[in-house]
């Protein structure tokens, strides 16, 4: 483990975000907190899920704004996949929509995608290991 | 930071999972991911916040196998809360449940809380700072 990568989620995770309380000047710090809900093709569920790991992967390896990138299967549903995803804050997110590796799996998985859901949300609390 | 910490989220945090390839003798140190999705009484937001950051803060500070809790809402309806919650095995899960700090919120929640759905999952791949 690198304990520079290691602060960096402990700061910037473990922190506690109240309703109502961002003022404009801290906004820019504020971690940015995506969902996405993904139904795939089960026919090509195997190529997809292939794509999107080696995508995490190299985003939580190489971009220093994106704190986790969580991916699960809906029990019941295998093909719907449901997607949490940590930015250090608004200019990671971008950054990480602009990298190669991003735009590399959206064109390999674009036939792959069904539907496809994005909800934007407000950080309440992110509590994690790490303190 | 406590390293040890640190680094029980590394270990079963990084780890990353394929479908279809659970068998009887791993199933017990896969983790355990649920995602839950809460309406709140929109009165009552402000008390409910305060209950669950409480518990989610408990919870990750002194049961060594709840590895993350995080509480979001969704940006165009503030009393729908999402939780996305990692835990390091089933039996991590049931003891939290059985905890009487998440025992202590579900009493005081319970009149707050107009609809929830709980949504069991198998997780893909769980990325994050920290490896």
């Amino acid at each position: 483990m690198k304990p520079q990568h290691a602060l960096i989620l402990g700061a910037a995770v473990m922190a506690s975000f109240a309703f109502g309380h961002a003022v404009a000047k801290q906004e820019a710090r504020v971690p940015v907190v995506r969902i996405a809900e993904l139904e795939i093709d089960p026919a090509q569920l195997g190529a997809y899920t292939a794509a999107v790991k080696e995508e995490m992967e190299t985003s939580v390896r190489v971009e220093p704004g994106v704190l986790a990138i969580y991916s699960v299967a809906e029990k019941e549903h295998p093909h719907r996949l449901r997607f949490f995803e940590i930015y250090a804050d608004e200019t990671a997110y971008r950054a990480h929509l602009a990298s190669p590796h991003f735009q590399k799996y959206v064109v390999t998985t674009k036939a792959m995608i069904r539907a496809r859901k994005l909800i934007e949300t407000v950080p309440v609390q992110l509590s994690a290991k790490g303190k």
